[in-house]
């Protein structure tokens, strides 16, 4: 299973509480801990030509995980059709925090993925609401995080196919905070955690839900439909 | 209720069958049956300026009727920009036929909207699947129409937030063919049947639908949610 | 239209607290905030005959709302199977807080209808998650009630077809609040806030969801589908 | 894995066409093939004691496959009871063809579970609506078989988590025929052909297809949420 880890990797070159939490920046964080027996993690990032979301790379990838802030609007339009088209052709796609307003995922979701938010370091518990789902395999009733920052409603998002985990936040919001959609033959899995400047990606139960996320949105691609102009099958009656 | 009716009034220009069916467009044949003492309707077309979709327009518009066939690319972006947004922002929005591929539906979906299809004069039948629903509210088990184009799944579409029905066409396939969906505020409902070159919108049953499917897109605009930095409504604890 | 208002009517024969704060009953509170010029309002409770809840009442109720807690065992399973017959057949229902765990409500919904609970007089805020839908018409983002039962999650539903609010709980749980489902032709929502010993059915935004919600129950019984042996619309080849 | 094939099993002693078709009964016919190095099967039958469901059996069953037609009512309520209770407990059930009408499938679905039927050896032909979906696995676009009873819309269930299937009949009828459930921990398969008068079993995408379902039914035991009085997280305020 070929896994590749997508960062903007901006706050890491800028911000030195985010250097210092992620001295290998987020998404080397993120693949130290997703890389086992049977997953192979690659790593790109913004800045890379073409974004680091070469074609040949992305034909390869099963799974792509996007962490995205300050940037979204430097991702060039292009790569984000490509990144679309792979998707809804069956690559899993796990959007994490921030990359709510992503392009890729604006785009697949069709609304405007808005919500209210605040930095003030307050606590977040994720219960899960579906606890049979592959995604929670090994988690608690909840997570607790002593820090993050908040999300609240109303998420301007089409209604999931899934709704994994609700937050509740230290100053009074909710969230849906685990939520899952099928775009095309692709499986997307939006997870809430994960502000920059704190670390919540060293977190294991965190580290369990997105390497159950991972695993979940692995696509078997196993049925290619036929689209356009299509014989009878039966036979149609003459008409006048 | 203000509607407007929309096409793009190209093959009732350029093909004598169409015209002949429909010499006033079909936006003319279906604003002639939604017009009542409780729906004012308007008509436009492609080929005015700005499509005919001009802010002012849009702003007063209930619910938007979109169809569209051979001249999808030929809507500005701009202007699907513009659609979109008011229907994010709470308009009703009923698609049919071929409008399953304009820029507008593609875009609120997120897929690629694709489909089988066959011109062979066959019989669809459409089942109803949900009973209860208003949009069925005076419509049989089934509506039948001797010939129409067939459209086949698979469909590219999201699940449907309401599958209303199910059609079965002579030649041997189905179809999901009445879809509802809520975008933002918005409300979409998808009806499959419409071809240019068969009287479908003057068949009583297919127009009591589209006029409860009007009905039904209406929005009371009742919420208006607030996005972005929200101040906290609990006393947040001091941390390390 | 014609509402019915069931109450097991039980805490206000025993309990001061609860007496004093719904003299007229539970069901007397509903009832009086419901009843408009185009609402008709009757009421039952448990220990009269049938439960007050005889065919004929039920066949002219459009719309049953629903109060129980520590009787729900005492209520008949004749009577249950009638007024499922009814819900099944086309009649909205309301369910009411700690009626979670009526026999009618886990009749429809298949599962436990477990929950985790606690009194402690804290503060609950149902967050609107689905605005743009009609039960929270005139309602704001959120409702405050300073104290309240909690009910926290897992809450053991089948998925709901609309999930309109989410609650937060002082003590830090969280809760699906408000939750729509569809069976057989009966429209059903379920909405949590009402524990006895609290004036919450005083509070004006919970009166108004209450209304609301039993305007949306209300069926357009619109449809009759046939069941059983069906002759085929379509000629059947002969097979060897 | 292990999966215990249920059967009824009375055509197969009353119906010489039946017994010729499934000399093992369907159950040795399901049975058979779904066997292989990683699942184990077992099968039992309404005639043994206890309808072959002892507690211990059900207890040690991963996913339990049921097919039942005439005698829905043998079936002891005391035995449903014990079923519905492994299901919601985080048992999987496979439910085939004419157990659409079995106590178990009613039960937890909450409806009539009605439909249309009619035995005239006609054409199915099953579209694939969900082509990503594990239980399509290694199928085509559609599973045509030649001669089956059918099943039409309106199908009195709630709407599915997932529609897999929709079938297209040679009579002029359409139904959704394969359909996935969550209720409480257990995941539940709906999959409608199997007329015991046809050899449906025999074939090889049919065939395919069960086995598939069996294996997405087997749940990941991952999750024992507590329900009851739930202790306080967070501090909560005196009120007056």
């Amino acid at each position: 299973m070929k896994v590749l880890v997508w960062n903007e990797n901006r706050h890491e070159q800028t911000n030195k509480v985010v250097a210092d939490i992620y001295p290998e920046g987020i998404h080397g964080a993120i693949a130290s801990f997703l890389q086992d027996d049977e997953v192979t993690v690659k790593t790109t990032t913004l800045d890379e030509k073409e974004h680091g979301l070469k074609q040949e790379l992305l034909d390869e990838t099963d799974v792509l995980v996007w962490w995205g802030h300050q940037a979204h609007d430097e991702v060039d339009d292009v790569i984000v059709d490509r990144v679309k088209k792979r998707v809804l052709d069956g690559m899993g796609l796990v959007i994490l925090h921030s990359a709510h307003f992503s392009k890729i995922f604006k785009s697949l979701m069709g609304t405007t993925c808005d919500l209210k938010w605040r930095e003030a370091s307050e606590k977040e518990r994720l219960w899960v609401v579906d606890p049979s789902h592959p995604i929670v395999d090994g988690v608690g009733e909840y997570i607790e995080l002593e820090k993050e920052e908040m999300y609240g409603e109303h998420f301007d998002v089409p209604t999931p196919d899934e709704l994994i985990f609700i937050s509740w936040f230290e100053g009074g919001e909710v969230f849906r905070s685990g939520l899952t959609y099928r775009r095309g033959k692709g499986k997307i899995f939006y997870f809430r955690p994960g502000h920059e400047t704190y670390p919540t990606y060293y977190n294991p139960e965190v580290q369990k839900v997105i390497k159950n996320g991972v695993r979940w949105a692995k696509v078997t691609d196993n049925q290619t439909p036929t689209y356009g102009n299509a014989k009878a099958l039966e036979t149609i009656s003459e008409k006048q």
